[in-house]
């Protein structure tokens, strides 16, 4: 009897496992989605990113009630029981990770109307790159529950904040060139936002997997983030 | 013994509430201190709003920590384990207000190198204050498990997204006008954007007390925010 309820909460937990393996893919998806409909102006690849989006809020709810139907049901201890909260958390980073890109496939129209300057596009394609792997590398190395690559991925956040600035201070300089640019390139800031905000889900999905799998949290203080805020661009 | 046993989860529980009571008065705090360090150009106050912002993740941690003991040593079932997960999400959406107040005041210094138009200044400040009274409304409205006022609060979001769309179309006749207005006016805009995302948060917060209160998740379409993205401004 006691064996029983050990496989069936593996089982459960399995597909909670799966739940969260199949929402990063997703979330991969959305970003190389969004960001292709961008670049290529693709008004119906950016209107799947909407629907994919969709299919995202489905899976976290499946996740969130199969979680708590979890430990009503099964009242798990200890490391058990931090997966399953855990999950909880890293289903709402990975759903807000669908949101940010949902919003960027939302820009594909406004940006449209602006002419996008190659190297720009290519320092948003290099960020975009750049965030869908650390996507791929947190659910693997939370899988893998490989405590030194969930540091490192913390660290990795800094070189997705550094393009981040770089993009800022380029897209100012465009909007100063010519005020028709202006429109166009705010919304590109925000969709390079949108990015860097992706990163930082990213380095929480790490804290959290970091926490699952040792029970501590990673120290408060991480390098920070966004330095258009600190040193004033151009 | 049973009757001490709900003694002692009934404290639990009002320790938790406490902890979210605490955490959208700081919430609250935050959105006026930044907003009014913006205004006045007052650094020694964004520097108090990062502070409050490191004692709100510690408030956080707290209630992570409390709400998993709890369902950990208790195993409360159906509402009250509801109470418990609901308030983990809770917490997150308050710490995820207090990041958003705090990257507000980091721009303090950016913004207060342009002259911001005191028509603009007006707009943003009224913003603020619907967001700040949005805050105080979910919090109190999730004490006194009013699914009325729960509903309604999500309705009056789109008032937040009005004044976010307005302000937007705004800043970007400010930058067009002049360029040396464009660094202020994109961090004004991200200001913003900030509070229309502290808006959805509410909504968030709004959300999931009405699942703790009834059981049931309320529908997934909501309006939607932030039409600047659909609606391209002038």
């Amino acid at each position: 009897m006691a064996a029983h309820i050990v496989t069936s909460f593996d089982e459960d937990l399995g597909q909670i496992n799966q739940l969260i393996h199949d929402m990063g893919d997703l979330a991969q998806l959305m970003v190389t989605d969004a960001t292709r409909a961008l670049f290529d102006n693709d008004a119906a690849l950016a209107q799947r990113v909407v629907s994919e989006d969709a299919i995202m809020d489905a899976r976290q709810r499946e996740l969130d009630e199969r979680a708590i139907t979890i430990i009503a049901l099964r009242q798990p201890m200890a490391q058990d029981l931090r997966i399953v909260v855990g999950a909880i958390r890293m289903a709402a980073e990975l759903e807000r990770i669908g949101d940010l890109a949902k919003n960027i496939a939302k820009r594909v129209n406004a940006v449209s109307e602006g002419a996008t300057p190659k190297s720009l596009s290519h320092s948003i394609d290099v960020m975009a790159k750049l965030v869908m792997n650390q996507i791929s590398e947190a659910v693997s190395a939370y899988e893998a529950r490989d405590e030194k690559r969930l540091e490192t991925l913390r660290l990795d956040d800094q070189e997705i904040d550094v393009q981040y600035t770089s993009i800022f201070r380029e897209l100012l300089t465009y909007m100063m060139e010519d005020p028709r640019n202006i429109t166009a390139c705010t919304h590109l800031l925000f969709c390079a936002k949108n990015l860097e905000r992706i990163g930082d889900h990213v380095t929480n999905i790490a804290e959290n997997a970091y926490y699952i799998s040792t029970g501590r949290q990673l120290p408060l203080n991480r390098p920070k983030s966004d330095e258009t805020t600190v040193q004033d661009p151009a």
